[in-house]
């Protein structure tokens, strides 16, 4: 396409095509199972892809910042999850966003932010809705199902002047699954600990009006969800390396990359020095301990084509090093100095989040789109 | 200060007696050794703190990207040196900035960009100046100061519609140096290959109007600077973790840190979880492979004061795993949930480029500003 060319390197393009076929593809899967998906906005961050994401101002949405739950409450959607453990001092703008008619719901997971939800919601009138956050696989943060402090936690919220509306678990570990059997598994026991968890809030009687999970790769490998009443995920609407290596994707499906300019030849290292460095790719290394480490990103041509041997392998801040890896050979006369090259991110959230505009492109209609990204906390 | 207890973490802050004092030092050093600095505007890129980088509007300056280029010269600031090697699509946003008035100076290190350049002001009919880059010890790219390539690209600068004006380089390897004589050894070299390339270059009659060489270790350890008319530097405004491991700052040296707020205690891995991930901190893990591995940044309480065994272990995406090392516990009293704590970077320019603004306080004169930062390219 002209525009394309005509643009200056380095940019972030988004192949809008596979960008929805990979949205499909997940809400086809969760639908299918009978339960909906609470997209997470932290990957792509942009109102002018929410259409995409969200089909209509009441469906459900995760954010990781209050930034963002401002910005999707301001264009009137209202069902928003902060899936970050809540703060006081970012209480008030919650608070604020729920005056004006969106219901954005906060994550705990302990008794003292239960007393502090508890203790705002009293001083200000307001009722704030909380998820506890339950520990599926000493990922991060959360709670065990069966830690009786998830009852005290629920009763608290209950009988203070605050929410209690469910519980939330991610299970951040199936980043480290290689194989089909420990993902499933992984996913299994995804679904499992929030069962546990509901089921003992309602051995003492208390209702789960949400049970929230998800990540992107138990997302794509759960068999059953009844039980469940929501699904979040985030990267799988770009798919990267990271998500490739996994095997939840094929490097097809990655509808994200970052467009860039051979500037020099060093022929006698091998390299070839391109105009994306840590600022256009992002310092992420999270094919590092993978089976296939990519480096700073895989390399295809303009037309999608990955070329076989050659990564990214050093970025200072804007330059990258290009070198074809497994004992090949790069042919200098391939990749003249001025000729683009595309480079696949090993974590689409991390790449996106170096850029303030996204260029989306579709091939199919022909069509181009600059979509502008939400920044700041 | 109240104006930094009422900010929303995470945000990013400069403590702007320090950020002033690693200015005058490195300023004073060089200046001290009869040449000039051209401080590297990648690092701050805020046109707020540039009064502080450049004393005038003739003061020279570094840029890594033609934004920063065309942020400046807007201001009125006239002798820029774009320091990424050129490439022919970014020749005409150069040629609008010199046809308004700035002295924008491009850099290169081959044959086939001069004439590329060559070209470009043949059919523009504009003259752009170039210095050609030197490789002083194998970093990234440039040439060798004893090619005879050298005088090639010189004479075709020379004698078509470009300029030759000198010659460029930089000493990346430095930042692998961690003691002092390696330092000053590295430093002696960068100058050596300076000279040698100058040497090349008069020995047939060109003359270099500008040599200019710098990187923030070395520039801390030049001794004799005689030939040299000009050092880069970037980092030392700010300062970092990865300066410090290299022995260039102490701790209480570095200007720039991340406020963050503790969200979660994990007690049973002795985890503080707080609300700044990589898109806070960055993925830089700069000090990966230095003596001290500080993860993803060390910590300090809110005086500046280090705790000396707390280090961030862990970054998603806005979440931060802070543990303590070296076989220590973490006393959680001490940091209770909504306390907040200061993590330093790991690498000042990565960190500050995940953020819009930085909020700069001088606590000596008790004033708060905010400094906006350029982005994109």
């Amino acid at each position: 396409m002209e525009k394309v060319r005509g643009l200056d390197t380095p940019f972030f393009l988004v192949n809008k095509p596979t960008f929805l076929n990979n949205l499909a593809r997940l809400s086809n899967k969760i639908e299918g199972l009978g339960t909906s998906l609470r997209p997470h906005f932290k990957t792509v961050r942009s109102l002018d892809a929410i259409q995409y994401l969200l089909p209509d101002k009441t469906s459900p949405v995760t954010v990781s910042t209050v930034k963002e739950a401002e910005a999707l409450a301001n264009e009137g959607y209202s069902d928003i999850l902060y899936a970050v453990g809540i703060s006081a001092s970012k209480l008030s703008r919650i608070r604020d966003l729920n005056s004006k008619g969106a219901k954005v719901r906060v994550l705990l997971d302990s008794m003292e932010q239960a007393q502090i939800l508890n203790q705002f919601c009293q001083d200000n009138h307001c009722s704030i809705a909380a998820l506890v956050e339950i520990d599926c696989d000493g990922h991060r943060g959360g709670i065990n199902p069966n830690d009786p402090a998830l009852i005290q936690i629920a009763l608290l919220l209950l009988d203070g002047f605050a929410q209690f509306q469910g519980i939330l678990t991610h299970a951040g570990e199936s980043y480290h699954c290689f194989d089909q059997i420990s993902l499933r598994e992984s996913a299994k026991n995804e679904v499992e600990a929030a069962l546990k968890a509901t089921k003992q809030l309602r051995s003492v009687g208390i209702a789960c009006e949400i049970v929230s999970i998800g990540s992107t790769p138990t997302a794509h490998h759960y068999q059953n969800l009844d039980g469940i009443t929501e699904v979040r995920a985030g990267v799988y609407a770009f798919f990267d390396l990271v998500m490739a290596g996994i095997g939840i994707c094929n490097i097809n499906d990655i509808a994200a990359s970052v467009v860039t300019t051979v500037i020099g030849h060093n022929k006698d290292k091998g390299w070839l020095i391109v105009d994306a460095g840590w600022m256009a790719l992002s310092s992420d290394r999270g094919t590092e301990n993978q089976p296939r480490d990519c480096g700073y990103g895989l390399v295809t041509k303009c037309d999608g084509k990955q070329i076989g041997d050659l990564q990214v392998t050093t970025a200072n801040q804007e330059h990258g090093i290009i070198e074809a890896v497994n004992g090949c050979d790069i042919n200098f006369e391939d990749y003249p100095l001025g000729c683009r090259l595309h480079i696949l991110p090993n974590h689409a959230c991390a790449t996106a989040s170096m850029h303030k505009q996204y260029h989306v492109f579709d091939t199919q209609d022909q069509t181009y789109d600059v979509w502008t990204r939400i920044q700041g906390w």
